[in-house]
């Protein structure tokens, strides 16, 4: 049973003339059809005498009778008859508003720099000349999965300079962060037939889960305060003795690496644990690496940040054939960028650009541009040094804080990077220190244990509950007053409320 | 037999005092073990005498050895005695050079538009105002893969007004471009068990890559000059009698996309045959995509650019619960912004939000901001308004150039987009023309044939040899050089030297 047209309420009004009036035509058709004010097979008045109804021209109702029969709202059979289509659009639903948790007024959760001492006019001004001077081009289709080349050559000169790497602009892969970069050398890895990735026990939990989703086991990597453990029983459970952790010259078999095809590590600054990858160790790595043609891959996060001495160069300066070096400019300037580089040995460059390809094509050139023309400037160098002086007055300022409050304390982990490592005084619960901080206190905090192995892994860890305290995320107005809270968090916890 | 440091030749040069002393040492003594002039195993003299040797304080020699030690590059025993490191650093090797293709002077190529008329001083106007009123925190670590919701409002109200899109912010996923978009969709789609994407026979070839790389079997779909066919015999190879192609209202089971999970089509405009999915078509897509639960992509590449009549509304208003609808502003802006939107059906957005998570966390802050304030101040209508009119007249001038000069080349497709397809006589061969073109005009065209089905596929498609013109991708001053040479090339063609 369909109601007619006349039966329908619908009422149209075009009341303004010119070329406007098809576009409202069609748009209050198509809003009855969708209410259902229209129902499905209804048959609509012929175009001359809705044309005549309406007061305007004929054509203008048979070209919004096509309109919406190109669009599928309207079928038009044995020409010149139109009806509402056959089935009725479907409503529109909306998703459930996803809760958001409260957004707390300090904030010494890791993972970022001091985001409100971003350049903002230094980047922009890099980003002006960078997009006046570059070739129309570069606004085009990238030939270059890799990224472009003004940033290859920038990238290169930095990379060498600051941080030792053996690097050619020709094997350097742009990419959104390291999150993709782990994301491409796991496809390259499965496209030769990786099957495991061995991963440092303490670490970003999202990247044993970008691993997993392209098919890797993980392989858990114990870590102590000299970094990733890799003597020790291998995967065939054969126990090997292996030098002492942090006893120079071992060459060892790296056991815990056996039968894995890579190691994921942060030899510069461990992740969240805070401590340098001892020499012995980098050592045993890279005789794996090079005996048994395993990839090493150097997370080198926040290797600008060193404040005690000069920062431990990269290890992929040892043996570039077998290492992929991996840095981003999430830390020094802001995570929003999502740009990352890696340094891959020549053997992977293809792979690793064709995986770039499937993925996104390439990463903005804009970004891409204006970051070459903010290293190539000196823009990038100030920055650093900037941030790295303020970061350093930060961790100090927290350090005495500490031994002023809660001697209890220990803060561990070398004197680097952006987070601290505060091991709290055992039985203390860290889940009830976070939510007390956040309850009473305004703080956001993270614990030690999210970043810690997932519980079906025997790894040993720290035993002890911690903190991992990013000193670097307040703006430098809060900052003082997020210490304070915290120390009152942890005067509390000393007090057995803890 | 190991030599000595007397008789390695290695002579230190310091000749700068001060803070860089160490430096220059470090990187001396790491170049000379890089290059083999120190051997594995070679024991270097004590801090003390090479100090005194030197003309430095001791402390400088101790530490560039402490340095180097953390490195790798030596090691220390029994206290003083410190050895190059027992294995050779490798020697860095040298991709490749890849033999990047002669850039041809001339472009009709498809797949971008005219960048050299990218807005530069707009956009940076843009990107000023969208950083310098942007909050801080739009710098850090973004809680929300699916992007800023700056950019989500922005589009919503774009998508809505100009293609009909039933969208609200809280469904729009921003993303890299289709190509990851696409990814994307496929993670989700695997995560939900499904095995089989539909695809049109003629389309971008990496589509289909992207797709196979995330599991999914490839069903190709026949398409015409009124989009992909959806009658006809289904997987099961039942044949199943199906209106004719353009007749409206069949409602047929859509056989071919029997026992598919998703189809991908461009319904708007077909690439790069360039029809447009007939009336009838659409509502078998949908009638399809609601019985079955099928996920329909409407990829709207170029949905902006239609010269000859209102561009067709977006099929996802019809169904917007089983239509992800994919835009991009590769086309109406530039490919190297990288920025692709897709408006998720409600009980999506969940896995395209933990996809897009998982491989690049979010899209770069600073691009979104910048096309946000683009769109609100209505510098993105101006400029799609500026482009459309631009390619009409290039499109007309290119029609009027083969009718005069070429008539036997037959124009298919609809007046949109920014490309056409050139139909050549049959027995022309493709890639004589192509090379023809490159070789004597200095002008760089593409085949359908690149774009076709993979010889595999038995799918049917036009049967005559073809170019996809992209008749945008000039700069503006040297797009009539590139027609006139066209015609050349056709004109050659037609005299039976291709």
């Amino acid at each position: 049973m369909l109601e007619t047209w006349a039966s329908s309420g619908v009422d149209l009004h075009l009341d303004r003339a010119g070329p406007r009036v098809r576009a409202s035509l069609e748009g209050q058709l198509r809003e009855a059809v969708r209410s259902g004010r229209l129902a499905p097979g209804l048959r609509l008045p012929s175009s001359r005498s809705l044309a005549a109804d309406l007061g305007v021209a004929r054509n203008t109702v048979v070209d919004a009778y096509g309109q919406l029969v190109a669009e599928g709202w309207l079928v038009a059979r044995q020409g010149s008859v139109t009806r509402v289509a056959g089935r009725a659009p479907e409503a529109e639903a909306t998703p459930a508003q996803t809760g958001a948790a409260r957004r707390l007024r300090y904030d010494l959760r890791p993972g970022s720099p001091d985001v409100a001492a971003f350049p903002r006019s230094r980047w922009l001004a890099a980003a002006r000349r960078a997009l006046n001077s570059a070739p129309a081009d570069a606004f085009g289709d990238a030939p270059d999965a890799r990224g472009r080349p003004e940033l290859h050559r920038a990238l290169a000169g930095y990379l060498g300079r600051a941080r030792g790497v053996r690097v050619s602009p020709d094997r350097i892969v742009v990419c959104s962060g390291f999150t993709q970069g782990l994301g491409l050398i796991c496809q390259a890895l499965r496209g030769r037939g990786a099957t495991t990735l061995a991963i440092e026990a303490y670490g970003l939990p999202d990247l044993r889960g970008i691993a997993a989703g392209h098919g890797l086991r993980i392989r858990t990597l114990p870590v102590d305060q000299a970094g990733a453990v890799l003597d020790g029983p291998g995967a065939a459970g054969a126990p090997e003795p292996g030098p002492e952790p942090g006893a120079a010259g071992g060459l060892g078999a790296a056991g815990r690496l056996g039968g894995a095809d890579a190691a994921l590590l942060t030899p510069a600054h461990q992740f969240p644990l805070g401590g340098v990858l001892a020499p012995g160790r980098r050592t045993q790595a890279l005789e794996w690496a090079t005996r048994t043609g395993g990839l090493l891959i150097e997370d080198d996060y926040d290797g600008e940040f060193r404040y005690d001495r000069q920062p431990v160069g990269a290890m992929q300066a040892l043996a570039p054939e077998h290492v992929i070096y991996a840095g981003t400019a999430s830390k020094s300037l802001a995570p929003g960028l999502r740009l990352g580089w890696l340094v891959v040995p020549t053997h992977l460059v293809d792979e690793i650009a064709a995986a770039k390809a499937l993925t996104d094509r390439y990463s903005s050139s804009f970004d891409q541009l204006t970051l070459a023309e903010f290293i190539t400037s000196g823009a990038y160098d100030r920055q650093v040094r900037r941030a790295r002086l303020a970061y350093r007055r930060r961790r100090d300022h927290l350090v005495a804080a500490i031994r002023q409050h809660v001697p209890q304390v220990r803060v561990t982990g070398v004197a680097a990077g952006l987070h601290a490592l505060l091991e709290l005084p055992a039985g203390v619960d860290e889940d009830e220190v976070i939510a007390r901080a956040a309850a009473r206190h305004d703080l956001a905090l993270d614990g030690l244990r999210r970043y810690g192995p997932p519980p079906s892994t025997a790894a040993p860890g720290p035993n002890r509950p911690a903190l991992v305290i990013g000193y670097a995320t307040p703006p430098e107005h809060a900052f003082t007053g997020a210490v304070a809270r915290l120390m009152a968090v942890l005067t509390d916890a000393r007090r057995g409320q803890g």
